[in-house]
C-alpha cells in the first residue's frame, strides 16, 4: 500500500448523529415497536420528500425554526427559475401540505403516522441535533373533528412509550378553551393580555409558580387587575380535580367537558394520565386539547418527551377548506440518545448487546466434504426465519467461535461428518441438533436479537 | 371560515416523489422484505446522516455527481468557520467513510445493509429522481476479503428480488480481471488502450456488437493491431461457457478462477445466474468480480436493477488502512415507480388495495352501554396481533360500513347487546365471532394487509 495517498480524515459532524451497529439494532427494534402500536390502531403512515419549497415552510407566516435551504453545488441560470427548496423542520407542516395537495385521493378522517429524519439549523449542544427523527401521530378531518380522537391518539403515544420499556410515564392533559375562556370572562381584557398571560403560564414549570405569579400580577397592572386575579388564575392553573371548576362562559365550558370527556375515555390508564392546567404549549396553533409527557424514571430527560394537542384549522393555508386535526409528536433521536447515553441499561445495551441480527453462525466445516450441506443448512434455517450467517473460511474452530463471540452471536451451529449440533454460546453447552425442527431454545432470542 | 385568508397552492416538486397511502403500504412491505432477507443472512444495519462534508464527498477526486449543498437560510459569520456540508448521493461513501471513523468499534469481516434516502441534483426526466432509496449490501474486510462474499451477496440480492414478486430476474456476472488480464497480454499494450477498449465494451448492451467492434478496430490503429485483435476480443467477451477461455497470464486466470467460484457457489438459483464478459461497470474503482441485473417479466425497466462489484480498497481515503470490499446495491425508488406505473398488477395495486393496515374496523355501538365492550374488544384483538381501527362516532350501521369500504377494511366488528358479530366484508357474510380466538378466516390477511 503507498504512503503517498492522500488521506482526508473526517471528524464527526457536530449536530447530526450516527450509530454503531449495536446500538442501531435497538433503534430498529424502538421503531418497529412504534409502528406495530401505530398500525394496531389502523394508521396509515406516509413519507413526505425531505424538502419543499421554501415558501410552503413559510405560509404560514414568519419561519422562525432554523431553516436548512439546499442547492446544487454546480447550479446554474435555470436553478434561479425554479422553487427554492429546503429540509423540512418538522413533519406537520408537510403532512399538511400533503393533505391539501391530495384533498380527493384521501379517505377522511385521515389518521396517518409518520416516521422520517428533520431537520433544524440550530447551535448543536447537550440534547440539540440538526438533524433527528420524530415519530407523528395526527388525525385530520373536513369541518368537524370528533373529540374522541384527542383520546385515541393520547391513548396511542401512552401505548408507544410504553413499549419501549423507559419506566413509567405520565401524561399531562389539559384543554386551552379552559384558561382562554376563564381570562376572556374578566372585565376590560384585551387580546394582548390574554396571550401574554397563556405565554406565562406556559413558564410555570421551568420558572416556577412564584415567577408566574409576579408576571402576571405585572401584566395586570395596565388593566388595574389586583393582585387577586393573578391568585384565581393560578387557583383554575393548579386545580387538579377538573369538576370543582365553575365555568364562566361557554367556552370555558366547552373545555371543561372535552377534557372531562378526553380523561373519561383514558380512564385505562389510571393515574398515568392526569389533568394539568399548567400545560399551554407554546406553539400557537393549538385551539383546544394540548399534551405533555413526562418520564418519571429518568429525571435526565428535562421537558415533555412527546407533546401535541389540537389545532382547528391546519392545511387552511395551503387549500380552500376547514380541516381541524389533532396529534402528538415524539421527539425519537432526543429520547434515543439520552437513554442510550444515561440509562442503558433501559435498552439492554451493554458488552452482550448483539452486533447484528444473526441468531445463528454456521461454521464452515474444516472438512470440504461437509460444506455444501452447512450452506445448506443455512439456507433451511433462514427459511424457517432463522438469521443464520455464515462463516467466511474454513479456519479452525476456536477462531470461528471467537467471531461469533466478538459479535455476540448466542448459537454456533456445527456441521461435522453430515451430523449437526448446536453451541449454546452462553451456557457452553453443545448439544445434537435437527435442523428442521431446531429453534433457539430460549424462545425469546429470535425475537430480542432482531 | 373567512375567504380573505392567503392559500398557498403547491404544486409537486419535481423529482421528489411522494405516494398515497394505498402505495405507501406496498413500498413498506417491499422494505420489510428486503430487510428481512439481509437479516437472515446475519447482516447488520447501519445509517448515517444525511450530510457529510463536502470535502468527504469529494476525498476521491472530482465529483461528477450532481450534489446539493445546504447552508441555513439564517446564516452568519460562524457558519463561514463550520465545514460545507452536502447530502450524499450514494451510501458507499458515507459508509466507507463511517468503516475508517469506526474502525475500532467494528467487527470485521463488516457485513452491513443499508436503506436510506440519497439526493442527486440532476435536471428531473422520465425515471431520473432527485431523492430516492437505494438498498445496498456490502462487505468490508482488513487486507482480504475472501472470495465466497462475492457469491453470497449475489445470492442475498436474487433472494431479495425474488420476495419482491416481479417476474424472472437474470443475474449477469463477470470479472473485470479476466478481459484486463487479456488486454495486458496484448504486445505493445498500454494503459490507455485497455481503459478505452472497457469503456467501449461497457457500450456493449446499449450501442450493439458492431458499434463496439469497429470503436476497438479504430482504438487498435494507433498501436497497429489488426481486425483480429478486435475479434478476439469480442470472442472473449461473447464467451457463455467460461471453462472454454485459455488464459494468457496470472491476472487472467486469477479472474476465471474467481469467476467460476462465484458461479458455482450460485449453482443453486440454475441459469437465473449467468456469466456474462461484457459486463464491465463504468465506475472505475471496481478491481473484479461485477454484477448487473435484468427484469426479464418487466421490459418496461431498462437498465441493470441492481449493480455493484468489488473494489480493492474503498475507505483508503479516510485511513491507513487496505479495506477490500464487495457490494451490491439496488435502485429501490426507480424500481417501485416503474412497477408502480407500468406493472401495478405485479404489486397488488388496485381499487380493492387497503387504503391502512387496519385489518378490522370496530363499529362504535349506536347504543351507548354497548360502547365500552367495543372499546375493550378492539384492545384486546390488538394484543392478540390484529389491527383495528376504531370508528369514530355512534354513526349508523350503513355510514359507518360505507368507511370501513372506502378504506378497503376487510372485515367490520359489530358489538350489539354485548353479542359479538364479524361481517366479512369481501364475501358479504356476518357471523358470530368471540374476541379471544378470532382471526381472519384467510389468515393470509394478517400477513397480506399489513
Amino acid at each position: 500500500m503507498s504512503n503517498e495517498r492522500k488521506i482526508y480524515k473526517p471528524g464527526p459532524v457536530r449536530g447530526f448523529p450516527e450509530w454503531l451497529p449495536e446500538e442501531r439494532l435497538i433503534e430498529q427494534k424502538w421503531f418497529d415497536n412504534i409502528r406495530r402500536v401505530f398500525e394496531s390502531y389502523g394508521f396509515c403512515n406516509i413519507e413526505t420528500p425531505s424538502v419543499e419549497e421554501l415558501d410552503v415552510l413559510a405560509a404560514k407566516g414568519e419561519v422562525d425554526k432554523e431553516i436548512y435551504v439546499i442547492e446544487r453545488l454546480h447550479k446554474d441560470e435555470n436553478d434561479k427559475k425554479e422553487a427554492r427548496l429546503a429540509l423540512h423542520f418538522d413533519q406537520t407542516v408537510p403532512m399538511a401540505r400533503y393533505v391539501a395537495m391530495n384533498f380527493n385521493n384521501l379517505v377522511f378522517p385521515f389518521k396517518r403516522y409518520q416516521m422520517q429524519r428533520v431537520w433544524r439549523g440550530e447551535r448543536p449542544q447537550m440534547g440539540r441535533m440538526r438533524e433527528f427523527y420524530q415519530c407523528d401521530i395526527d388525525v385530520i378531518n373536513v369541518d368537524n373533528l370528533p373529540i374522541s380522537f384527542d383520546a385515541e391518539v393520547a391513548s396511542m403515544m401512552y401505548e408507544v412509550l410504553e413499549s419501549l420499556n423507559i419506566g413509567r410515564v405520565r401524561l399531562r392533559i389539559s384543554n386551552r378553551k379552559i384558561l382562554m375562556g376563564y381570562l376572556s370572562s374578566l372585565s376590560n381584557v384585551d387580546n394582548d393580555y390574554i396571550v401574554k398571560v397563556l405565554a406565562s403560564v406556559d413558564k410555570y414549570e421551568k420558572q416556577g409558580e412564584e415567577f408566574v405569579r409576579n408576571s402576571i400580577i405585572e401584566l395586570g397592572l395596565r388593566l388595574e387587575y389586583g393582585k387577586e386575579i393573578a391568585t384565581e388564575i393560578l387557583n383554575l392553573v393548579n386545580t387538579k380535580d377538573i369538576s370543582l371548576i365553575e365555568s364562566k362562559n361557554d367556552l370555558m365550558k366547552e373545555g371543561i367537558d372535552e377534557l372531562s370527556f378526553v380523561l373519561k375515555n383514558l380512564e385505562h390508564l389510571k393515574d398515568n394520565v392526569i389533568a394539568d392546567l399548567s400545560i399551554v404549549r407554546g406553539l400557537d396553533y393549538y385551539t383546544g386539547t394540548v399534551y405533555e409527557t413526562q418520564l418519571l424514571d429518568v429525571p435526565e430527560f428535562t421537558g415533555s418527551v412527546c407533546s401535541g394537542g389540537r389545532y382547528d384549522d391546519l392545511a387552511g393555508s395551503y387549500i380552500n377548506k376547514h380541516l381541524p386535526g389533532v396529534g402528538i409528536s415524539l421527539g425519537f433521536s432526543r429520547l434515543f440518545d439520552v437513554i442510550k447515553q444515561k440509562r442503558p441499561d433501559l435498552m439492554g445495551l451493554d458488552d452482550k448487546s448483539p452486533k447484528g441480527p444473526a441468531h445463528v453462525m454456521m461454521m464452515v466445516p474444516e472438512n470440504e466434504t461437509d460444506r455444501p450441506l452447512a450452506h445448506d443448512t443455512a439456507r433451511q434455517l433462514r427459511k424457517r426465519g432463522i438469521n443464520v450467517e455464515m462463516y467466511h473460511a474454513p479456519k479452525k474452530f476456536g477462531d470461528q467461535l471467537k467471531y461469533a463471540s466478538k459479535k455476540n452471536i448466542p448459537y454456533v451451529w456445527v456441521v461435522r461428518d453430515g451430523k449437526h449440533e448446536v453451541k449454546d454460546m452462553n451456557a457452553q453447552t453443545q448439544t445434537q441438533a435437527d435442523p428442521q425442527t431446531w429453534t433457539p431454545p430460549d424462545r425469546k432470542v429470535l425475537d430480542e436479537v432482531a
